[in-house]
């Protein structure tokens, strides 16, 4: 940890009190530097289980033959490129591939400025888009000290569990539209005027509340009414992690213009990419001419390329349905001997519950639920914490997680909450 | 090219008149898709050569064994880090690993903002330093339409073949820091103030003029006068390439204060970084938690150590110095033939000859750098061409460059300059 600091500078944050030092992935599962093994119920990274071995051969072929990049020809990312955008439908047929989410999301930002002239932007009060320095002007809740973020308003998270108003449904989704609707005016009167609407239709960092379909449809109406672009950030939520559908935003039922993509993409290869309508992209690409060396070299291209397949061919979006599913249900049987649980919410392999030290108040077991997450570690079996009020077990594991390893993240999970009791 | 254009969207660049369509890389050569033969005297990405076996195997090892991200503990990190910094020297002895020189540079600014606490950059005007939003304002040559570049200001670059002022040596030097302080007092008149000063030490894409050592020395203490912070990207001429010199500031004897490096770094791999004093990380640091998802992953690491390890004990470096100078007075023996080669120039593997109409008047001979270009890329040598005039011919091989190899580059050259006549 001295070592680590004296390299990397300080406030590199790290998971757990005792922080985990790996050496190993298979699947589901990790391994530390002592030969401990730890079921992997947090890494979104590596989507498809770690060191797939479709995806770990492709990047060695590729690696071992060619690695140039885009200003010469090659079939791999127009291969890739055809069959990502067909999970998405028309009009999304175009695409830039970039190394980050990050990058993604600074491209996104710059199509809704190339499109509409202007340049502000509305995300909510409780997301993450990234690290760039315009990105990262997106985030309240690490928000940078330098730069310049008088172009960004911020809207509420919606919070199925108190939701904006006191009312679930329909009250809670105009309650949403109204304040993106704000937003656009205070925009408009400020002179940047507006732009684009960035948001997770999973609203993944939010706590991914359970909203129903339909729920951004105000909003969207709102936002078309002012000329905006809707900015989609597919960052967690997508490649079928959702289990319902392949992505965030066709659950919800949004159409967006723009919809970015990033970490599970290549299953740990750094590439993330933008994909959007031919016009936006004509507008983008005559504002500026981008090129991302690394962007869609045929290495990169391959491993998204078999991070797709795998995804596509070993049926992992039903698995994640199936599993995330039975996983739930485990967790409610669980809420009915642990009152600690509050809410349980989620989709596919994307789940968790609100944990509060009281149901009728619902207070947040804030402290609580960062103890129960190292117990876990403790109990080897990785996951996190976060939501508007850090108290939501993360639970977002590889996709080819099993019941069984359901049952081995409840039975620990259970044993945790027993254990460790609420006051600490 | 129709396929490309439908799938990437317009104005994505593509190198010569016939673009090139890659299959397979090897050592300094290049396959096309009809088994075509080229030698690369181009690309500085494989730095160590297309390929290279012990880069491939360090990826597929690690690629197979664990792929995650910083949050956890890994020591390949810790190890880079260590053996990098060896080749700076005190006190660069701290790092941010990144996928892109882009977000490099896009940190290298922020570091200056959290120093100085003002926004003000200082580049010249014929560079490049990447395409994140802030990053893009940067560039003349290449300006977006969006975004708000008012706090930046440009400088002429260095020329050495047609100096400021038209003098070389100390009055281009002092020309040079007198537009840099001019700049400065603008900045500070503006509201902005002066943060930092920006330059690629070697001055790649303005045309990598011949500087004296020390030509930065006054230029750095009208900096250091303001308070501001200098980042030297290392980007094109770090790792070795310029034969003398690890890095383009130790051969210019500039002293920077922050340090981005990029595409070489780790033979093709999305692997940059920013190298800097422990009180500059801890500034940034403190200023925004940046976290960067693949950045230093396992993958990602062990495919830079294994390239550095390449670069050094290969003797990489001293192989571009002296095949370097072999090369150039091969080109010194050309012009004595050829009366379009008006100026040679370079270090190490980083070189090349600027076209003119007249020996006399220097009129660039732009039409025709692109001509000759495209001549050797029909005689199986890739080049290209860069520089304020966009005449000069940019040679910059991979590493393992030989002087058998480049004799075949000079016969190409001196064929082409033959037969195609300057007319065209």
């Amino acid at each position: 940890m001295n070592r680590r600091r004296r390299l990397l500078g300080p406030n590199v944050s790290t998971f757990y009190e005792e922080p985990v030092h790996l050496v190993k992935g298979e699947g589901v599962w990790v391994w530390d530097a002592d030969g401990r093994k730890y079921l992997d119920c947090y890494n979104n990274v590596p989507h498809v289980g770690h060191c797939h071995p479709h995806v770990v051969e492709a990047i060695c072929r590729q690696a071992g033959t060619l690695n140039t990049h885009t200003r010469y020809l090659h079939e791999t990312i127009l291969d890739y490129i055809e069959r990502l955008s067909a999970t998405f439908g028309d009009p999304f047929s175009t695409m830039i591939m970039t190394c980050t989410g990050s990058e993604a999301n600074d491209i996104a930002l710059r199509m809704g400025e190339a499109v509409t002239g202007k340049r502000g932007v509305i995300a909510t009060d409780h997301t993450y888009h990234g690290n760039t320095s315009a990105v990262a002007q997106l985030s309240r809740t690490n928000p940078p000290k330098t730069g310049d973020g008088s172009h960004i308003r911020h809207v509420p998270a919606p919070d199925s569990y108190r939701p904006l108003g006191g009312e679930a449904g329909a009250a809670h989704a105009r309650a949403f539209a109204a304040a993106v609707e704000a937003a656009i005016q205070e925009l408009e009167a400020s002179g940047h005027g507006f732009s684009s609407l960035i948001i997770c239709p999973f609203f993944a960092n939010e706590g991914f509340p359970t909203l129903m379909e339909g729920f951004l449809a105000e909003t969207e109406a709102v936002v078309r009414k002012a000329g905006g672009v809707i900015i989609a950030d597919e960052v967690q939520p997508g490649f079928g992690r959702i289990g319902t559908h392949m992505w965030g935003h066709q659950k919800i039922g949004l159409t967006p213009d723009v919809i970015t993509l990033g970490k599970p993409m290549a299953n740990g290869h750094p590439v993330a990419g933008v994909v959007t309508t031919p016009d936006i992209m004509a507008a983008f690409r005559t504002s500026f001419r981008y090129f991302n060396t690394f962007g869609g070299n045929p290495v990169c291209a391959a491993a998204a390329l078999a991070t797709l397949e795998v995804v596509q061919d070993e049926g992992l979006m039903e698995n994640a349905r199936v599993v995330g599913d039975y996983a739930r249900e485990g967790l409610t049987a669980l809420a009915e001997c642990h009152d600690v649980i509050g809410d349980i919410r989620g989709s596919g392999l994307f789940f968790g519950a609100e944990l509060v030290l009281d149901r009728a108040t619902k207070e947040p077991a804030t402290a609580y639920a960062t103890t129960i997450a190292n117990a876990m570690r403790d109990r080897g079996v990785l996951l996190n914490v976060l939501g508007i009020h850090y108290n939501t077990l993360k639970i977002r594991p590889p996709l080819p997680f099993t019941k069984e390893n359901a049952n081995l993240l409840l039975d620990a999970l259970d044993d945790a909450l027993t254990t460790v009791p609420v006051a600490t």
